[in-house]
């Protein structure tokens, strides 16, 4: 038995609150991350909250990145979600991580779509 | 102490293999599924694989929708990550279940943005 996706369920506390309500800042460091792991990206999908906040996805042909921001409780809410065995997610949240001047740090790992059948017969999505 | 977020992750197994390979279908149902819950969408993108699955990622003013699917398994790994306390997300889940043909579920529930601090100075982001 083998699992379809692997997601890292990330809370960054204490971050820099000016960087994480920057919006094109969050955009390029988040796009950053996901070339840092390795993953193809598809689409980037970032928004500006009114008074303050960002949330943004990036879907890449192994699945997704999102983050969501609370630059008043210095917050952030970040998934990385990937399939298959190329993509190195940790240095990716390593880069995140730094970028955001973060604190303290969370991380929930959980296998998502465990199968039963031969592992040779899974794979994820090669082809754009 | 209150969380900012909830967050479901949810494994739907057995599905209807043709409709989760319709791209369109998919973000309709998914845009559907979100207005049913009563969150504000803002912006919705869908991809199809080639020779199939579909990713797709609907940003909400509340955080966030998306599904990942893998039509020859007949599986989607959903998201469905909502902040605030107007959101029904169940109501969401079980619109998705019944469209996408499910026969099996799976749900982990998240509370996202632990914050130690009184309740009433938590909030979400109401103003897109």
């Amino acid at each position: 038995m083998k699992s379809l996706g692997n997601h890292l369920l990330v809370e960054l506390y204490s971050c820099d609150s000016d960087i994480i309500n920057d919006k094109d800042r969050v955009e390029k460091i988040l796009n950053q991350a996901a070339e840092i792991s390795g993953a193809t990206i598809i689409k980037s999908v970032f928004h500006k909250f009114s008074p303050h906040g960002i949330s943004g996805v990036i879907v890449i042909a192994e699945s997704h990145f999102s983050i969501h921001t609370w630059p008043e409780f210095g917050y952030c809410a970040l998934d990385i979600f990937t399939c298959g065995d190329k993509i190195d997610n940790y240095k990716a949240l390593n880069f995140l991580k730094k970028e955001f001047g973060t604190k303290n740090i969370s991380v929930v790992e959980s296998k998502r779509g465990i199968l039963d059948m031969p592992v040779e017969k899974i794979r994820h999505k090669p082809d754009v």
